[in-house]
């Protein structure tokens, strides 16, 4: 088990609609990227270089639209199932760190964003890394918001350790780690909310690569016990 | 913002009832600790240190025991609130990583077990650090499980943006983020659960260290929508 580094990805410019969010990033990164490192991008540039930005009049009827099902109300904010089954408050509408007047949406498929930004890196830096769309979720039962991974390529977002030893030998029976969650939180630290950070490298990180999306991580409504 | 590093603390020693988890943690880990690095340390060798371990017959009802509330069940796993205000699966009572026919139980008090493994950390290295004791919680809406902390002493487990300017100037308005939350899961990728290594070391995290506690990561049952 070796070390595992979160490093910021500092210098990137503003994001605006149609850039190339894996070019700015291979541009500004400083000690490019290596093999198997984890790249993760926040939900807010990759939703403005997807024109996923609209007028931040009448969020709460966008709230709505952008969601299937309505959990719970407290005053103006709506906790929804947004289209991609995600969980969260306002349908992940938000108008923190975008233009005076606007508020950005969700990407429509952050896979596909990620998938995206994945092969484009492959192609501008000659390595193999992994992507992660990262977002922030308040959750049930615990105080404040961390990171989570709303959209995945090239790793397996959850670590099954089901059938494995534990340090006495014994077999696990349930344990399944989220750890593309992990990532994406432990990226927030370096990221920030008011840094201008919006991606980070996770270098080291046992994960395994190879397919995987951040649809895994989404418990189905009728597998789980609080929706 | 700097880089984060996330180290495992590897060699530790089975961990008995009454071992200085501490100052097994001095003596094997490299390198040393240097000022303002948070150490994170499972659940699991808090418990066998402070003997919360008891005979692993009738898991069910030792969860129940351990339980103030009973929010839902399936089959032989209930989701409950803990003493301390937790929700998790069975209370935390846990039978992996310990000896055959054993199960641990959480810590009477994680925040004062927290406490006192930094307090002689501090004297065993001359150094403030922070400490984080964590734990293997699911969730709601997601699939797999992420590490949680659930004692915290020498540092804010809280990021309070409310105020505090965005990228744009504009004042966030609802950012809290559950920053020791992040580094319990960051710290969870070198521990693993097959690897036997019960802590890890944060160093660079961008927290604020002082008072704080486990405690605070803790929604309330009143303005938890959830339960």
């Amino acid at each position: 088990v070796n070390e595992v580094r979160i490093i910021p990805v500092v210098g990137m410019p503003e994001v605006r609609s149609g850039d190339d969010v894996a070019s700015l990033i291979a541009e500004v990164h400083e000690g490019g990227l290596e093999q198997h490192d984890v790249v993760v991008v926040t939900q807010k540039v990759v939703s403005k270089a997807e024109d996923r930005v609209v007028s931040a009049d009448n969020r709460a009827a966008v709230a709505a639209a952008e969601s299937v099902r309505m959990l719970r109300r407290r005053g103006s904010t709506i906790i929804s199932e947004t289209r991609h089954g995600f969980v969260c408050a306002n349908a992940g509408v938000d108008d923190s760190n975008v233009e005076e007047g606007l508020m950005t949406l969700l990407p429509v498929d952050p896979d596909l964003s990620a998938r995206r930004i994945r092969a484009r890196l492959a192609h501008l830096s000659g390595v193999d890394v992994a992507v992660i769309i990262s977002d922030t979720f308040g959750r049930a039962w615990r105080t404040g918001q961390t990171d989570v991974a709303i959209g995945v390529a090239g790793l397996e977002p959850i670590v099954d350790y089901r059938g494995r030893p534990d340090a006495f030998g014994r077999t696990l029976e349930a344990t399944m780690i989220a750890v593309a969650d992990e990532i994406a939180g432990a990226a927030e630290m370096v990221m920030g909310k008011s840094f201008g950070i919006p991606a980070a490298v996770v270098r080291g990180a046992p994960v395994t690569f190879g397919r995987g999306s951040g649809q895994e991580l989404v418990r189905h409504p009728l597998e789980d016990l609080f929706r």
